[in-house]
């Protein structure tokens, strides 16, 4: 019974590029985190060491740069599509490219006197990280866009009740929660046959309709929120094929305040840390 | 040659107090993270293991959940004067007491159809952490309001040259270069005689006084630059005494494209991790 | 075009349980991070809010709780299957159960005239994590030993050479370099037919086989080398079907001394945080 | 009422300094985190923006590395030191220089055949990181050696009983609980009149001090637990004027199994990341 080479793949993580537009005095900032890898027929270089078919995880840094300035970051999406057509294009071996980029916002330092913010001064704006990944086949491309660390919370509409027990069980049923989750979401886009994705609109489009789904969605469990949030993505862009969802529920606990003579209806609450719920789900077109 | 104790302090770290303000159905979040710590002589707990001059940790954290109820946190500042007050009082051999605390800051969802937004669904807004540090001693209140995390970058505007040179020095000058910190900062008020501050709208003013500073002051050092910020925000507001800076010097390195034949005039950098300049400095009152 | 729930599971993560075991003055401490997840015809819960066939994590964490007690952490394996068995058996629609936990190993703390150490003291370890992960269907077990942040380094042996060019490569051949890594590996049994692993000792043989390859084979690439301890694996342990990688290439740089007159053969690097090679591979037996 | 600069500092942080020692086919690896600063009349800086009198945290940086060749790292006290000398003769302005390190400790790996490991390959040992940190000004230099990240934990013999109570005191009295802590430690040397200390040795003897007491100590506080641990230290090393520590109270709560019929005599544990008890404490000699 012999030993092989199972799947295998490599390159290099987390090159933070960092772009400026600076073709007139007023400049643009694109903050990104790029890590890229091919897969392949690699087996020489695991099983015989020789390296001579391997595309070095240094020259995909260099191309990952290169290409900031050689094609631009109009998107992340169209800028991880190049980047991995031209991995896979350097490589013969390669049977395809991972390109997956995380996107830093800024926003313009407000400034007296100029209405529309500073022109060369940023602040780094917090809160979510836009994200893809790309994964560029000889003649496939896959494009998932998507975020993550999008934080939200609903202070009340949320009840987890009527649940299976066991012996083990000893929640009480919630009529009304805190609801809080640290959000990551990524959908596929359907792209055959269809028109090119404005990638930035689009991007604000689906990050708008998740939160007004997790805001006006009356939730009876987490699975149900997310159940929504899918559904109004699905509803609202035709061309995302399925969205999927990592959804921590980050628990609330509500203090016992009753020792000192206090009520607590719903006002103090500890966050936790460890442990915390996760659920993860995907919402797919019936076709998908 | 004898063996005694020395300084020391004790208290509970890392409270994640969140504070809904429910009264309408417009709720409010205040989502905090609360540290407290008591200092005086307890000697007798260390020495000879004799708790009974010991407030517990544990009633420190009980206060500060059960002080977020029974005064809120209409400030942090507020909120932690009075819950160092209460930690002197309960502690009869306390010299002093410590509160920290940092405030994560939360939006209003937006939602179709209510121009202000949801009334119970918030989004964490990231960015910085507004942050205070308050010192109660029986006849004594110190109190710093701050910042931290607060991400800046200007893309051009900023220089570092004609510095002291030794047989180390290879650094060459550098005309144009990516300024870029994480700043944090605390400014002590000056309390005696005046009246009293209003907190959150002094925060925004200082806030935004610190980032405009930052975005037009031209810079000949990170060190020329905090001194204008910090010169900016003692003007500002005449009973802030002096405030204190600690701004790592994120180094954005340009990226070398000439193998490739690309030019690289300021537009593609890679964002360094470790090792960064670290600068530290405070502005003061000359009577400070 | 219908929408329609994809693959889902839900759970409850980084339950941190610490089992002492006091039956004599002499304890052992098993210190845990135990994550719980079930999946299987959930739709109800998801698309009409129905959770009465939901288990809920507050259970999944009771459970791993009071398992901790009941059967006890003689390995995470043992400890992991009856969990995962357990829920499972609890929840009629699950299909399956995956069970993961990550171990932290203490020593006891040496002590004059106490030559195998402390009876209940203990000092964290450090280095590298134990892992476990099982996945338990209605009538299949699946499980996965591992490791993860187990830091390597080879100050010689190792090289870098003879690889693929293209335009954006612009590294040199390297005769001797620093190989270093933070390496991740999970091996899958095969328990068909085979008498019931010892799982301690199996860890400790796997984790120093995994050393001692990387040790002894002089590596002309990251891959070579993990070709080369997943095949020491699999040859030493023939109930091993199969071993995964995930190896960052912790690059470290050799700094240039010439500016001041020192030559710098191998001696001091700067150790780089980002970005690091990504080298993944499976190396498996040829029926697995 | 003017306003002017007050305290400053500045220098480069976080230098990953890895030094090989190759003089022979037997490796040796020193891994650091190297941090330096300046203080001095640094006003021209920061007020008029000429940078003629600072020495770049370039220059820090390059000397930093060029000194873990030009006086090796036999010690990291020693090697901070020489270092903290050179920055100072360096910058006529300066008062002193501040340089930090913390040193990661390696281990052999085990290789058959070879009984004291091998002579070029390496695991990271993990656990505790050593500390120093250098003052040295014109005539005088301060040396703390210390330790962070040192995990500790007794399963019996602590408790915390007869403290105050006031009316937010819910804690009831321990007999028998779980004391941890992850210490951070600095001890701050005598050097005047006396020989040079053996630095190596020396952290050795005042860790395994460290760790025997907190062993061997009845605890009725943390706060006797670090007295004892000061104690036995400035008892072990009359060159020692004086210790520091930090001691996070890492809670570890029992967990109530009684609804599963379950008894708990101190065997299940959840550990708690936040909040957590700090204990700050400092032990001395009389005259220090």
């Amino acid at each position: 019974m012999g030993i092989r080479l199972g799947p295998n793949r490599y390159g290099k993580a987390e090159n933070r590029v960092v772009r400026i537009v600076r073709d007139t005095e007023r400049h643009e900032i694109r903050d990104l985190n790029v890590s890229t890898s091919l897969w392949g027929d690699f087996d020489a270089a695991h099983v015989e060491g020789d390296q001579s078919a391997v595309l070095p995880t240094d020259t995909q840094k260099n191309t990952a740069f290169a290409y900031a300035k050689q094609v631009g970051v109009d998107s992340i999406e169209d800028y991880a599509i190049a980047l991995g057509r031209r991995l896979v294009a350097a490589t013969p071996v390669a049977a395809g490219a991972r390109v997956r980029v995380e996107e830093h916002a800024w926003d313009r330092i407000a400034v007296t006197g100029e209405p529309t913010g500073h022109d060369h001064s940023f602040v780094r704006r917090g809160g979510e990280v836009r994200t893809t990944e790309v994964e560029v086949e000889r003649d496939d491309v896959t494009v998932r866009s998507g975020l993550t660390d999008l934080v939200l919370l609903k202070s009340t509409g949320s009840e987890f009740k009527d649940f299976l027990h066991d012996e083990y069980t000893t929640l009480p049923d919630a009529d009304d929660r805190v609801l809080a989750t640290s959000l990551t979401a990524s959908w596929r886009w359907g792209l055959e046959g269809r028109g090119v994705v404005d990638w930035n609109p689009a991007y604000d489009e689906v990050r708008s309709a998740l939160m007004e789904a997790f805001a006006t969605t009356y939730s009876r469990a987490m699975q149900e929120t997310l159940w929504a949030m899918g559904r109004a993505v699905l509803e609202l862009r035709t061309d995302i094929e399925e969205i999927s969802f990592a959804a921590p529920n980050k628990h609330h606990h509500l203090v016992d305040l009753s020792p000192f003579g206090l009520t607590n209806d719903g006002e103090v609450f500890i966050a936790a840390d460890r442990p915390y719920g996760l659920i993860e789900a995907t919402v797919t077109r019936d076709d998908a």
